[in-house]
């Protein structure tokens, strides 16, 4: 494998070529009337206000973590987080000029081309945005790969420049996430609570000085933050198993490759998540490719596809290539765990937010929004069965091959398609985006249904997205965890002092547990009531625009908006309120560890894992649940109760409680696991 | 403490002469008028009805039960088993009796003699239920002890006695308050949906015929169901108490009392648990007749004296009595850490479900039902921070006492005015039914205002009892999982095998955290959906009644609903809806433990824990909110929106999510994690 982080480097690089060339062709793409170009350029020009101000508070965070990195662990350490964090960015800005750029274009396409055409942009922007996410992490992790690997053997910071690189990527992540979260949904509930409701004027009116946020909100929350996210998921599963290779008593890898001299295993424990991700990167252009020349099927049957294969396809690549390293089939039998657990959960999203389940929540908003609010905590609860329980099979199975770093890799096989995942999640909200800039430049019906239904395509995929990312990331903390306690007792070792177990009877783990369970709820808590608090301010203003502004809501010539004072308080809002949730995310665990001890600390992990893993399910499939039920309605599914009836207007109480869950507070928390994972990583040897 | 037994027992039999002089008093109160009588009539029976069914269901799973534990555990436990069961279900046939008496006769006190008299009888027929509660589980646990202790040791099957007998308990407790909050729910949300929304006459109209079995539901569900409950807590906690200190390493008891030998300092460990239990009740029977004294005094602070002074009194008597029998001052501590913490839960339960928060919710309503939903469940998480953490920090003094033996004293202590909980808790249905009564037999508004306030007071009261039964419940968990432990181990040393460790990053212990997280959901979901299908049933059958009966709706003469049929449709669907939910609960651990063995069980007791603590906090609290908010917009507290406006239908429909929350799918899932604790330890030994 010596030639290994040279593939990863150049599979990485290849990667950004090919995001640099479809970015090149999407911005070449007409971009339709004056109108549409004015409208695209108020939300592009949002989404990069609300970045740059974002980060310019992460930088100063950066700088203050980098500054205590530098004291505490040294400062290759610190380098390696600014890397993770900055690369992070990079990927989030290039991914949103992309789909800022490709919105407009697909409402273009679908007018002059149609369907296939728009299709096609609206996935090539999303695609720049994956291979971003994957390239730049592929490339880091290659980089210090290459850089701190000397021959048979690794530099003896190793370990914790990983961890430092993960730490950088994941606070990013949660940041960006919760900040980005608050601002779509603050914006999409005040836009509709002040049009909608009050003014009874239609979505995406272009009347609506809140329309253009709402569109912002978009990009900045569903394309930035979900970015941030699976970048994040992405580098967090890798170092996961490359910690573990690491630190894992030798004896116990054996099952992974029994012909190998221990060197020799170790490094091959270590190099293996960074082969597969390349092999799964690899994958995922060709895939990308592939979908492309799909264009004329049916876009839910490309977009299924685009998100299935991959993870076989790597599982294929795995059982012809890891037998040349001498690699057990057990580590094929694991990635494959891994693939066919990711696709269950995927399915049975996809089934709890399209199928049955959604016609029992409009069925139940018959008698009200209460009965709608009841079913859908019911099938959101629900939900959190089966994926639960085939987590614990693919843990149980991976465990059975190779111990706990077959965990960790179950879940590397789960993300090794990222780049297309990403592309498939970051096509949504430009093909929303696209129905929205037809709807505010009056494009006419046809345009808009080729735009709505490529729309609607994009929720059900994201949702099975979603799966997969709740999936990976918790086989992920799974392994975090193991490797933070590897780490304490490696340094423990070293140091000649008695080795930390983690006994579940006593009492700092059981009061840990507890505590841990406190955390998923402070930060939903706060998510949500942060959405609340940001739309009232929100509301306030576009209700002073219609009062102040003479003719706007009649819509005579001349009354504009002003969409830039709501873009500027929604900015404002969201980047104050993303600072209480993220800092009890990273402070949690340095409180915890240095405070009350490295058990306190582990069971606390433990306790948040179980109550995060189920909160962030619960509200990302009842979220979609809720969502997908209001538009069974509006589409008639429901007899004798059309769009505007009662039992509609029940079904929008249902979406609107939805939304800051699976937009904002699901992934916040879902995040919050794995921030807390990988910081507890870092200060282990600390502890 | 030779003699403890003897007065365990005399204690406990005191309690019932004094349940037996006030159920007689109740009953020989006058009972007001013949319409009064009539309608008193038609809920008893329809109480009583349920009762006897369920009761039906409920000796058929005892007998199965039984015949499993003779052939696996022997035919002692299996009487214990029963004895359990049985002094359950008699306390709960005497608690509902008597409060089906009361109800009728404080209306009739409200009218005749005014507040303070129906406030004495309010509370005279709840102190039935809460002195049969105690006074019964005592005098089991009294008989137990005497019959199995002999001289300076016990029985070599007394821990399995001791268990079979919680089992008894507990699981009677799930399915009564499942059962019983489907009922009550059902019969609610249906009897207000046809009544209150659709044919727009009052709550607790007499033409509604689903009103009967609403007041039915008040008794089913928040008397016996939620009798049960707490009648399994008190024994949960002494036995989980007991357990540990029959199998806790002896060296770790002494610092319960560093001056007795091995042997009595075993005796000392397993008798304490029912010392404070009898002092307990003891202290609780005077502090009944010194509520009767304070009549006079504001209700509302009558109540929380009640609830907040026994705990501290009981740590001021076992201050004077424990050292006489050699018990440090730690073992007070550990009780005073108990006291004052749930103290604090209580308070801040009272705070969320009655203070700011609820205004938050209100003020949200103003935007409507979605705000006010978001908000609601926000409130819910948050609320759930501060009684966890108190949890931690009493579960962490408790320990650095008398390690995790400290923690099942910590759960006793919390737990030793149960007898006054419980009355208090009662009283709130009976003042409510008082209520219901006084309005269908047209009593008028003075009589309303009297048992309104009473009723309302309840309302606080009773998310107070809520507090202390979760906290309890919480500690009790952690303590039988560490007592689960012990007893396996206990066996396997007898049997020569290798000690169970339950090791926090060992894969079979992670995969059942993650298993164990599934079992709340299922039970909150499938207890959610039971309601809506059981109010669904009830709707159709109310409106039938409207359309069929000539005159009904109008108000005719002559014209007279069906309530029986009402009853009977919600008895059924109760008794059906229950045994999905019980049945997961009891099966878990088994199969667990059976099928995947002891360390995967003992994960998901602490998977099911995290979440159960977390969901069953946030339900209840949550729940008392909404409930709280809208009661709160019509008393007029928003200024601009009265009952009626569009901001309180909004509050009415967190309202209407909130009920299921806090009446069944709350407590069900904290009765859950109880019950998987006991039947695991149970099955301790056979695995």
């Amino acid at each position: 494998m010596d030639s290994l982080p040279l593939q990863a480097i150049s599979t990485g690089a290849a990667a950004l070529v090919v995001a640099l060339i479809l970015y090149f062709r999407v911005k070449s793409a007409p971009e339709g009337n004056p109108a549409m170009a004015r409208i695209a350029r108020f939300i592009r020009e949002g989404a990069m206000a609300f970045l740059t101000r974002e980060y310019k508070v992460l930088a100063i965070y950066a700088v203050v973590v980098a500054g205590l990195m530098v004291w505490q662990l040294g400062a290759i350490a610190a380098v390696a987080f600014v890397a993770g964090a900055f690369l992070s960015l990079l990927a989030g800005f290039f991914g949103m000029k992309s789909a800022t750029f490709a919105n407009v274009r697909t409402a273009e396409a679908a007018r002059a081309n149609g369907k296939p055409a728009a299709l096609v942009l609206a996935l090539d922007g999303g695609a720049v945005m994956g291979l971003c996410v994957a390239g730049l992490g592929l490339l880091g992790m290659g980089v210090i790969f290459a850089a701190f690997r000397a021959g048979e053997a690794f530099h003896k910071d190793f370990g914790t420049i990983i961890h430092a690189f993960a730490v950088g990527a994941s606070s990013i992540a949660l940041f960006a996430r919760i900040g980005g979260g608050i601002y779509t949904k603050a914006a999409d509930v005040g836009a509709d609570i002040v049009g909608k409701v009050e003014a009874n004027i239609p979505e995406d009116d272009p009347r609506n000085p809140g329309v253009i946020a709402d569109n912002v909100g978009d990009n900045v929350g569903d394309i930035a933050g979900m970015g941030a996210d699976i970048y994040e998921s992405y580098v967090a599963a890798v170092v996961s198993a490359m910690a573990l290779g690491l630190t894992i008593p030798v004896d116990k890898l054996k099952p992974l490759a029994p012909e190998l001299g221990d060197t020799e295993l170790r490094m091959a424990a270590v190099s293996l998540p960074l082969l597969l991700t390349t092999i799964g990167l690899a994958v995922s252009i060709v895939g990308i490719f592939i979908t492309r020349t799909l264009k004329n099927m049916p876009p839910a049957m490309v977009l299924r596809i685009a998100l299935i294969l991959p993870p076989f396809l790597v599982v294929g690549a795995a059982a012809v290539i890891l037998p040349m390293f001498k690699i057990s089939m057990g580590a094929v039998a694991t990635l494959a765990a891994g693939a066919v657990g990711g696709g269950v959960i995927g399915l049975v999203t996809d089934y709890y937010t399209s199928m049955g389940p959604i016609q029992k929540i409009a069925q139940s908003s018959i008698t009200g929004p209460g009965t709608n609010v009841i079913r859908g905590l019911a099938v959101g609860l629900e939900s959190c069965a089966i994926p639960l329980g085939t987590l614990c099979i693919v843990g149980w199975i991976s465990n059975h091959f190779l111990g706990l770093y077959g965990i960790a890799l179950a879940a590397v096989g789960m993300l090794a398609g990222t780049a297309i995942v990403m592309t498939v999640d970051a096509y949504g909200p430009i093909a929303d985006n696209g129905g929205g800039i037809a709807e505010m430049s009056g494009l006419g019906k046809e345009v808009r249904d080729i735009t709505d239904e490529l729309d609607a395509v994009g929720n059900t995929t994201a949702a099975v997205g979603k799966g997969f990312a709740i999936g990976s990331a918790v086989l992920t903390v799974v392994a975090l965890f193991a490797a933070f306690n590897m780490e304490v007792n490696h340094v423990r070792h070293l140091k000649g002092e008695k080795e930390l177990q983690l006994i579940l009877t006593e009492s700092n783990v059981l009061m840990g547990l507890l505590f841990g369970a406190i955390l998923p709820c402070v930060v939903g808590a706060t998510t949500m009531t942060a959405v609340g608090r940001a739309a009232g301010a929100i509301v306030e203003e576009i209700r002073r625009q219609f009062r102040e502004i003479p003719g706007l809501l009649e819509g005579k010539e001349g009354a504009e908006p002003q969409p830039k004072v709501i873009v500027d308080i929604a900015t404002a809002a969201a980047i104050k309120e993303m600072i209480l949730p993220g800092a009890v995310a990273v402070l949690a665990p340095v409180i915890l560890g240095f405070g009350f001890g490295a058990d306190v600390l582990a069971g606390a992990l433990a306790g948040a894992l179980a109550v995060g893993a189920t909160l962030s399910l619960l509200m990302a499939n009842g979220g979609g649940a809720w969502d997908n039920a209001k538009k069974f309605i509006e589409k008639g599914g429901l007899e004798g109760h059309k769009k505007g009836s009662d039992a509609h207007k029940a079904a929008v109480v249902g979406d609107t409680v939805g939304d800051p869950f699976k937009d904002t507070s699901g992934p916040g928390i879902s995040i919050l696991i794995k921030v807390m994972s990988v910081v507890s990583l870092l200060i282990a040897p600390l502890l």
